[in-house]
């Protein structure tokens, strides 16, 4: 099985926000938004590991923006290190008033996935080679995202973890 | 602003799960749950606002057990703590199979809220009163959850988290 | 096959009320709740024979109140009696406005399932118990009901109609 | 207001079976049917009246046949009598199988709307004209369903009904 | 394989415009009608043919009238000819505003369809004997639509077009 | 208002392939995807345009391999030329099965789409400035396709047609 480059999964979604997407202040709500993000990150997860993949978890998440009824809803996905039989998937959203010619940042993500072969057991994938210094970076740090939420699964004592080191901004990335 | 027991806010979602919400596998795909647990969790933060809420963020989530076509999700929600213009959510999934007469539990998420005013800014909101042992507890990690998310957003910086001790199983709780 | 108790199968649904939900006055349509009445119905029927279930009728429904965009829907459902092969089940619909905390009952409803094998053929079906007061009012006359069902579908004729005395608030009580 | 004759009302919707709309047995779900036929008679209701229309009852359905995925759903609608602000709408429903070119009555059912204006209260509608003998008999047999809905809603004494002579076949006539 | 008549496939689809339906303007989205369009089309296709069908292709389709939320599209499709293993369909859509009883006509389109067997080959369909003048008038233009299909997809070359003449209204009857 | 070169109206959209989304065959059904297709070419025609626009019309789209359920549909779309107040857009549709790594491609289409101002009446559009030789063969022959659209929809007599040369290939490019 050999091992893939880190753009090759890259994909990329864009969705209008259509009035059953909305809340009473017109706005996308958060569990649509979710949902997307689900479809195009198991997309990515699917490339890069040429199988079904099927959703593992989902990392803290924040909404920053509120992106308005009629604006497109941009996701970009691609996956940042590959495990034994899983994968981490990262997502930037970006909202775009396309009359209005705006396009801003919402906010970013981590998924993970699980490759799963017929009879539905876990199956190992490719290696990732990250290439980029920005896909280096997150390659590096996805190890210690691992090992959080191992720890907030309540699966890896914290004084196990070995990766670890700092947390500030590990699912929060400026640019 | 009169202080609101835990217990008030208590939702509870039933859904069956139909083929559109399914993957190859024919098994509920984890963005539809996060969907549901978004709208569900909406109501129980509504109930105890009195007041439109959006949503603010998604801790972590993980999927433990699939969801087959046919079953039913039910998802029970309560809100555990209020803050000064949001509200944390917890919820608790699980899967029946109502012909078998099973049912497992799924997984359990945190979801905050936050209550906006008629011009889309934050409002106050009353505060929380835990009864039992369950709520007094989860008022309490409550703060750290806080201090956490603050952590992984990049707003602040762990040596000034005052209240975060022991993250384990603060996202995850038996029972 | 034992036989269980009405609360056994009672089920509870929320469902929050979509654009896609309402008509041009921005009210839910009927035929929208008519179609989640009958799935929560159908669950809890499915609860009660353990068996899978399909929609064997419909009793007069009449819709009071008009529910407005964004409020809450709450149907509760359980099963009043059980046949041979089908069971009868009751709905109280209430329309719910989270922000202002009203409650207010909409309507309430009987659908009657009935309990297929594999092979889509009638099966039998576990007796009910009824428990308390109310339970045991809404048991004696399921009969009442079945019988005018009967008559209404052309199967049997009212000089034959031995339970039937008086059908004023047969599908309609308060509280 | 001049009156309208009963066809100007007749309304005609086919619909194709998708996955969505199907239970586990891959039948058509009942509240599903429920739905369309809802759409279907609102708008027969809506041409008779030449204004908009809410919902106010359904009368007794039951289910008789199953319909399958892929099978195409017609529901011909036509009002049978204008009372002073609602409508009386019948539908037969029947499942065709294009490929094999069969074509089987399901069931059939009664709904009733009430005309509102721009305020929500409601108004007076153009009376009907029957013409056919079928009309007729459903013109006549109209005010007999009517007080029997009453009844059973408690607005009447069973003593009180002039009209109501035999419920039998009232909603479900044969061809 | 008994060839039959033209109305024989006649299909009528009724559709309320819905919020999700529509895009900023509150004007149903183009797509969407191509959508029901090629469901109806389908529908006629099928009781031609007594088979299932798949879309091969849609011909060029304006759309001159903008309709409305709330408004009903009227979609009236009828097979225009059968070649070995496919048909063409033509469709004539009206918007209608029910309260205000006015009913336009959008636009009109062709659609194909091939018939499939089984294991998905094409398979020969039945003749279609035109009766009305208007039926034998689309029934002849269909060879030449045909050609000019079969030139834009660069299958044949317009050298050895035999049947086609003049293109003007090809695709567009008045009436 | 200044003219925009063609890439900067590229969008591509990528959709999964749900159940609701398939016919009896588990093939993806023509007007879904054209559903699709109008979603994305209007974002497309949305940025050149920086103003909301609606669907003008679709020329000749034919459908020349099945799409399976499970499959993503990738859509790419990109404006080939301005004229007063509408654009053309070019769509390539692609089928990708992720698991096995296939790409393969579907067909393209030509949508055209009509700029609005608030009150709804047409509205000039910036110029398009084609850069590539594709962008520019494309960009030349739109004119021919426009005529060819006129012709159709019986606005241009032929021998008015001052551009139109030969059709062949005009809405079918390889590669």
């Amino acid at each position: 099985m050999e091992a893939k480059k880190a753009h090759e999964s890259y994909t990329e979604m864009n969705e209008l926000v259509l009035p059953n997407d909305t809340n009473t202040f017109g706005n996308l709500m958060g569990g649509r938004l979710l949902y997307w993000m689900d479809i195009c990150a198991a997309m990515a997860a699917q490339k890069h590991c040429s199988n079904v993949v099927v959703t593992a978890s989902v990392d803290n998440v924040s909404f920053k923006r509120s992106i308005k009824l009629g604006e497109v809803v941009t996701i970009q996905a691609q996956v940042t290190r590959a495990f034994n039989t899983s994968v981490e998937v990262r997502m930037e959203i970006f909202a775009q008033n396309l009359p209005k010619g705006t396009k801003e940042k919402s906010n970013e993500a981590f998924y993970t996935f699980v490759a799963l072969d017929p009879e539905g057991k876990p199956k190992a994938v490719p290696q990732l080679i990250p290439e980029t210094e920005k896909e280096k970076q997150l390659y590096d740090e996805a190890q210690q995202r691992r090992e959080l939420r191992l720890i907030l699964a309540g699966k890896l004592k914290p004084e196990n973890a070995t990766e670890l080191k700092n947390v500030v901004g590990l699912f929060d990335h400026k640019g």
